[in-house]
């Protein structure tokens, strides 16, 4: 489910920092655990009770998990304690698994949420990369990806707050960018096409969430509050607030998500955005853009449905279109005709 | 391929239980091995040939895959050890496998497959889990989610002689309940939608084979016989002994399948079922329902084909329809019509 | 993307072979790498730098992945010493690698790719299963699908340069076959319908792509060129350098596709072979067979659209169809309809 909003601190928390009140959460809740349950308390005691700060407890769980040697504990806890920005990313995310799943006790999260264990090593992967530190970095996302079955390559970025549930075969690739509050499933793809070099890889924006199995490929951009079915296979642009469904995707969308949809700031008057499977065209009221919609052209072919329409129709019943065809005044039908 | 039916009993079976001869197989299949491949000699009398009974060899091989320590060791078997149905069960897991897979030694199954192996360690974590040791249970579900890639909710009810084939990937959410012989092949997702709580994962029925990368997504029923092909995404109830394929998923199914459609029982006279994408409406004789199927109303549009239908109509041309629509005598179509 | 063209030796590789360069290579990438991260240099020694050869390396570092013994480094060492042919075939696989992602340091393959290190294993796995020591094959099968999440059948057979990127989730069934210079995404499955025993998983020719996620299911025959789009599910035979996409797939292609078409030699003058999905008829001119087209009847309705055609009408405008039904002169339509 789509991580929605952050709940408040708790009433006391004006005195101490988000992270230290978390952390005591958890420390609490380990010792609890280690009481009723005898068997886990040598290891809820050493992977947690007996450390001094969220920071040290994860370097070594995630050390542990990853490597049975020193060498990755030193690794993680000296980039996290240099980064108290890295520090609060971690919080957010470890909220974001409390929202998602409100029987989900915090010390469950930091011993076994693969997708947040993760993601924190992919973290302090990410930061070796920029710091030109590149082999050690490929080491530890090769280590992430044998041990987590998570394939997250270190250049991507991620945003705060982001969550990554049951997390087993996801795959992000080297330009892609995830935004804030987002959601992503198992067996998800942000990869390229195979047809282009640079930067080949989706930009998810804020709020969006990915169903299970769901491919996104390409430079493409999904934008915020996006929500993408499960096996979904997306290949285009998806303008704000939409759903998308299917293998060819579809986009679906009553007119509770039409009234979301909101200006594209990129797209000026009169612009044409086409490429071979999509025809994105400004539909023009007297002097600025009213809507934009992508519709997609299937497997090349002219379509068998086109929708000429003129300024001011109801966006909401033209989802099934293969090609929309909108042009402002003054121009006519052939002068705009998309060459697919 | 799906479990159909069980082999008998070797014709001595009266004298001993089956788990016994079950377990004389193995080790003299284990023994045999270790002559023909001296350097697998160790690894078999450690893990098959030295230990007095399946749950001894099961406890040992499982405790090792997922952990160095005793500790595991001692919980499968405690666990084993105690619930002769869980043996039973561990038993017909295994012929489920030989079932499947004609040339498959027992033994190999025991080592070497990851679907049985996960799956037994699911049913231990799942026993600790009613008996409410809920953090030790996730416990053993996060390394065994790391050490096989499959991801069971250990509160999911699974039957007996279940395959798991291939496995990796596997994702069963917390209220998903599995019947008895079914097939589930790899990357299989059995969960929820995101919209909803509770009560939200699939109730998978007896005999049900779901192909490669399907996915089952919200409270939906699969009645037993049902075959779900490869990359389906399923979001509806679907009747017995039917096939869905594609995605969206459509029902597939010839005359053999339709004349083994039976009531549905929770449906009663002049009832209309419905929801945001599916439509489904008792066809009425006049004094009872003659029959049900599930029809996808293609993300939510209106249907191109709508098909209206009096009683006694043969159910098995409709598949393809985007909309079924049923009606007793005596009323008018329009007093029907689903508000979609 | 696909392995298209393997780069030429450098000029001075007419006095060393090809192995040896590219082991010097490596062993100087590995030197340059421990200098500039002294965190890596006891990893890049022990597994790179301390080695002799290319075989030793990789016997070492797969040994260490797979297993902490020294058991599995004897066997990988025995075989790759004793197989020149496997050893050339090790450095196809590493230049498919490093020409995919031209980035790529060939250090840097055989430390972390994870395709890379998982075919190398079944390659072994392969050789150990046809001397038919399938016991310890099967052991090694089981080890690398836990460790990798890869699970590749011992029996498969797989050509030179092939290229497994991310790999997580691949599953290559028992009978299946892949060409050289193949490419395969990750969570690919090459696997059986679960209808048929035998020869019942899919051929796969020579530079094929098969995208993310994309199933190819039964003993299906994917000829040169094809390439498979992400997600897609085929279940039909491909004809060459055509592309596939979608579930149920579809044939994509336009002109530049069909004139790449050339005979299909297993089928003769007048042949009709068709299953419960598919239609393939021969479309024949007066003493030949000029073409033949895979169509796609979806789930086994009568198609709503037919067309019927004589000899000499262009393929590539029927891509659209759902049934194409093509007859040679003198006979007439209801001849060959076939029983669908």
């Amino acid at each position: 489910m789509p991580v929605q909003e952050l709940p408040p601190l708790p009433s006391n928390a004006g005195e101490i920092d988000e992270e230290t009140w978390v952390w005591t959460q958890i420390k609490a809740e380990a010792q609890r655990g280690a009481k009723s349950e005898p068997a886990l308390a040598s290891y809820l005691y050493s992977t947690i009770v007996s450390h001094s700060s969220l920071s040290r407890s994860l370097s070594f769980h995630l050390g542990n998990k990853l490597c049975s040697s020193t060498l990755l504990y030193d690794l993680f806890l000296n980039t996290f304690s240099s980064d108290s920005s890295l520090r609060s990313t971690t919080v957010a995310d470890l909220r974001a698994a409390r929202i998602c799943d409100p029987a989900c006790l915090s010390s469950h999260c930091l011993l076994n949420y693969k997708g947040f264990l993760t993601l924190q090593a992919h973290r302090v992967a990410h930061k070796l990369w920029i710091q030109n530190r590149k082999p050690i970095s490929l080491a530890l996302h090769s280590r992430v990806s044998d041990v987590f079955s998570v394939d997250i390559h270190p250049a991507a970025r991620i945003g705060k707050g982001v969550l990554l549930e049951h997390a087993t075969g996801l795959v992000i690739g080297e330009t892609a960018v995830v935004g804030n509050n987002v959601s992503i499933l198992h067996h998800v793809t942000l990869e390229g096409t195979g047809n282009v070099g640079g930067n080949r890889h989706p930009k998810i924006g804020d709020g969006v969430l990915i169903g299970a199995g769901a491919m996104v490929l390409g430079h493409v951009k999904i934008w915020e509050g996006v929500k993408i079915g499960a096996g979904s296979v997306v290949l285009i642009d998806m303008p704000p607030w939409t759903t998308a469904m299917g293998n060819p995707v579809r986009l679906v969308g009553g007119k509770e998500q039409s009234k979301r949809f909101c200006p594209w700031s990129s797209v000026e008057d009169d612009t044409v955005v086409l490429n071979c499977r999509v025809c994105i065209i400004p539909l023009l009221t007297e002097h600025r853009i009213s809507w934009i919609v992508s519709v997609i052209v299937l497997e090349g072919r002219v379509a068998s449905l086109v929708y000429l329409m003129h300024v001011g129709v109801e966006l909401n019943v033209l989802q099934d279109l293969d090609l929309l065809i909108c042009w402002p005044r003054g121009l006519s039908y052939m002068d705009r005709m998309p060459n697919v």
